[in-house]
């Protein structure tokens, strides 16, 4: 299988504008001829959307946290079969609102190390092998002002998407300092912007970072 | 944690009576004064029946083998955490209608052996640990008969659950032998029954086997 296409994905916690800067990158790519697709994470598939409404509603306690990690997992190989990989070996570019990373952030430092970090090593070589993203943007952000921005945003929804921002401050604090330990192991693949500014300026710097990794030309 | 109860599973294809003899064993064990719950998998849970619906109905390929994997062990998770776990402690005893043993019967051995084995140990390892169940009872029948039964239980449902069913005879024969193999390898814990008898004399067999087992008066 080769996958000539590229993987970018969007991590970041709840409320960073990652699907809005998505949106405006997927539209800079296509307006360079660059093939691509706008996915997300859990939800990338008919299957997905399931699932999501599973994981992302409801009391917060309705499942535990090796439960939901395989939920994601589940979601996840799914999106990766059925769309992300066939995608990738046509040549397109994709799109990632979310992905592994987002497994770590919340499973793993979200709930303070209650489950062995290798358990999620092992789901991930099981479900995902050797791949990985080929740029990895995190939009970081003081939780309070995010949380905000998303129940905001959450209270527009027919199905109240706030199972995990039910979980509290810090909850949310420990998962963004777990993506800022993430990128920092992992320097050559982990780009963290700031996303406290303005859309805008936030597209700008997306686009300088996508620019700069791949070689883009700056017209 | 002590699990006082007794936790018993029923393993073996489709149509072999499983669901019968676990609700005859059900009242003959409360007979007997033992407390116990039934159960299944998938589905044993609230959250559970909503994947049981995605994994059993639809199309074969809707995902591939891996997917099916973390699907099952995420509602085995809830499952273990939310029923088994807690009923076992307060000393009853569980009866479940398929348990892990299926996902190797199914995913590994119906598939043809497509994914390493050490993938479903390592999901097992990661969901359920050291757990067990105290005693497995394969219901052993001919794929060509137990089909035939299912399919005909099916016609009179409103939701078909008949994804595993369509997969075809040499799928389900494979996964009878795949059964056969795993009782072998750990004669301990399974009992296989020839399942190609009437309900009564079945029943009569399973009351012998627990009896034994458990060490249960035959009055």
């Amino acid at each position: 299988m080769t996958l000539s296409g590229k993987f970018i994905t969007f991590e970041g916690g709840e409320g960073t504008g990652k699907s809005t800067q998505l949106r405006l990158l997927s539209e800079y790519l296509t307006q360079k001829g660059i093939e691509n697709i706008q996915t997300k994470e859990p939800g990338g598939t008919e299957i997905g959307l399931e699932l999501r409404r599973i994981l992302v509603t409801g009391d917060k306690d309705k499942m535990d946290a090796v439960a939901e990690a395989l939920m994601y997992y589940a979601d996840r190989r799914i999106h990766l079969t059925k769309k992300i990989w066939p995608a990738l070996e046509k040549g397109e570019w994709v799109l990632s609102d979310r992905f592994a990373d987002s497994t770590v952030a919340y499973q793993y430092y979200g709930y303070e190390k209650r489950i062995p970090k290798d358990l999620l090593d092992d789901l991930y070589k099981i479900s995902v092998g050797d791949f990985k993203p080929d740029l990895t943007l995190i939009l970081d952000l003081d939780p309070e002002i995010g949380l905000a921005r998303s129940m905001k945003k959450a209270s527009g929804m027919v199905q109240k998407e706030t199972r995990h921002e039910s979980r509290g401050l810090k909850f949310h604090q420990n998962l963004r300092a777990g993506f800022l330990e993430m990128a920092k192991a992992e320097p050559h693949r982990f780009v963290v912007i700031n996303a406290d500014t303005d859309i805008n300026s936030l597209h700008s710097q997306i686009v300088e970072v996508v620019n700069e990794r791949f070689g883009l030309s700056h017209e």
